[in-house]
């Protein structure tokens, strides 16, 4: 295969972190990258070639997009699937992953379908109502989780029912509607099952090529990624479940890209609460897939042979893939620990600096707000709860107060 | 210390491939890059902020860098440091390495002077004419080497001279000067002396702190750089005396700053061919040194805790240094292997794709050139032998023919 000057261009709806991590990874490979975002100067502008400001719902901008791009891709879930194949259509320029895939993911019910036809879930039933949640509860028991099906976002949209009594508090609180006014695809339950640990796999499919990255253990505090692990601390049959349950998952899915694939390791389940392809003594259930490079796989920028970013510009581009191989790596990120919104301004960053092991990743938001992602850090080393231990006291030494 | 949105700007001048790769190490650290370079979209372009098409000797355009940077630095010699001083005088804004170190290294006389109150050098004079070169060689001895004090880059300027006869040719060759229009100021010589081996160490100079990679041993053909593996493959203690130089001869210099300082291993050199602080039994003598990343320290991308390019933006911002340990890697060159200049388009990309310890840096330069640079490869590894035989075999699949 052959490279030149201008490389290929990649077409990116979306320019958030993610985007500016793909533009930090393009620059070595000679390829560029163009991002639309609704955000003008969004946290890509500085390190891309271009941006164009526009909606992600708007069909004129992401067909421009299309026309200049070798491949199209996205960051964000907000992308529209039908725009994208449409502009795909007009253009002739490729998109990956395939859209379908991405109104697939955006659908939990549909998601959870497609990913049990090749792999362990928990047993799940969409809900019309709080007398379906109730009678799902029967079936399957309690806790159920109640999900809306469409626009949750870092666990917004996921409401535990403990028993008969909660189902039209939860439905409403998930999808923020009155239960009488609840449309009849807005909800979905599932067994909310208790689990040791949560896992993510960061999958890729490539030209005719599969593969998956060591396996992460990710750490959640109000739903909301604070930390990961690489490799987890669990068994290594456990990493090994998780990372085959990760390639078959693949299978789920259309087109190519990097995918984050999250998981929870579950010991001793009732079966009656699982469902899928091989749930029978199932230890490693899937809970939910980014069709994109995901937080869970910040680690491998400097913890793996190729980043998630150079490979997932690799996939769509249809290069061959880099190695997934990895040493141990724990990050951190770096959350708004504000009370309202205000500029962004973090101290302590000295603290990193300072840190021979850590890697600074600042993502350019003007504006730090509660629990918002403002960047995150990376610690390098031998020992994965060492890493993970140290990651955390940087990001402890760092405040936007 | 603290960090905004939008982070610092630092504004380079230059913006050919060590300013792609300064921009490319900015992102994580939230750093702005802007570029001036003559060429209209250089290198730089696709991963910084912003370039300024504009002459290194445009005094305005230098100025109105400075005005909108937070520091100002250079990657090139090319760049003039009574610019450089004058626009930080007008703007405020600090230069980093100081504009009188570029002053220095780029007249080769006072540059061999100035290192050689630190570290041993090859013994020099300065020459006006062939008479000079003859007395020289009478002192030192032959081999001598006749070098143009100015404008010399890539091994352009040195030309060997075996005996009194070959003075008047090796003078003008090297200055491009007729022998009787010689100026007084052109032309140096020093003792060509043999070497096992070509070393490169990158030095750092921060805010109160020195620092220095480990020592990277440097392959050099008709004068240009080849490639480069890290450990040297010579004796700890003769890396120990590299490094020990190289952050000696970092006290010659002024302004913060990463410098690639290049030496020779030599043993067994006649004293009297030998100068410079540390002479005697020298080891290691320095050669000469780039005020800036550079080629030989490629392999700190993937092979060190913290790059050159991320060293040198800490450095000239005044942040804390990064982490110079590394482990094996190698480095081969993509050198235009033209005959004449045609559009860049190399093909063998895939070899190095698919080699999982391989990393592609491409240049983005629009036109092939002969031996020109175009981008390098890079191999980690355990073992420095094997991934510099890998790397070169890399290369050698690629062509852009």
């Amino acid at each position: 295969m052959e490279l030149s000057t201008p490389g290929p261009t990649v077409g990116v709806v979306g320019g958030g972190q993610l985007g500016r991590m793909l533009g930090e990874a393009a620059g070595p490979l000679g390829v560029e990258v163009v991002a639309l975002d609704p955000t003008p100067d969004p946290p890509a502008a500085p390190v891309v070639r271009d941006t164009v400001t526009a909606s992600f719902d708007d069909a004129d901008a992401v067909e421009a997009l299309a026309e200049r791009a070798d491949v199209l891709t996205y960051e964000i879930e907000l992308a529209e699937p039908e725009l994208l194949a449409a502009a795909s259509e007009e253009s002739g320029t490729p998109v990956h992953p395939d859209p379908e895939t991405l109104r697939t993911t955006r659908d939990k019910l549909q998601e959870t379908a497609a990913m049990a036809e090749f792999a362990p879930v928990p047993a799940y039933r969409a809900v019309a109502s709080a007398a379906d949640v109730r009678a799902a509860g029967e079936e399957l028991g309690y806790p159920l989780m109640v999900k809306a099906r469409r626009g949750g976002y870092d666990g917004r949209g996921n409401v535990p029912v403990e028993g008969p009594g909660d189902a039209e508090a939860a439905l409403a609180e998930a999808t923020g509607h009155a239960p009488e006014q609840l449309p009849e695809d807005a909800a979905m339950v599932e067994a909310l099952v208790p689990f040791e640990r949560e896992l993510a796999v960061m999958g890729v499919r490539g030209d005719g090529e599969r593969a998956a990255y060591p396996v992460t253990e990710t750490i959640h505090r109000e739903q909301i990624l604070r930390a990961s692990v690489t490799p987890a601390r669990c068994s290594e049959p456990v990493r090994e479940e998780a990372r085959e349950v990760a390639l078959s998952v693949l299978e789920a899915l259309e087109g190519r890209g990097v995918f984050g694939i999250e998981t929870f390791h579950v010991e001793g389940v009732d079966p009656d609460r699982l469902a899928g392809a091989g749930a029978e003594g199932a230890r490693v259930l899937v809970n939910e897939i980014a069709p994109r490079p995901h937080n869970s796989g910040h680690w491998t920028i400097e913890g793996a042979a190729c980043s998630q970013f150079e490979q997932h510009l690799r996939a769509v581009l249809g290069w061959p893939l880099g190695g997934t191989d990895g040493r141990a790596a724990a990050t951190a990120n770096l959350l708004g620990d504000v009370d309202e919104p205000q500029p962004a301004t973090m101290s302590g960053v000295d603290a990193i600096l300072g840190e021979p092991s850590a890697h600074l990743h600042w993502y350019g938001k003007r504006e730090a707000r509660p629990l918002r992602k403002m960047g995150h850090v990376t610690v390098v080393g031998d020992d994965p709860g060492t890493t993970l231990e140290r990651a955390g006291e940087l990001r402890d030494a760092t405040t936007f107060r």
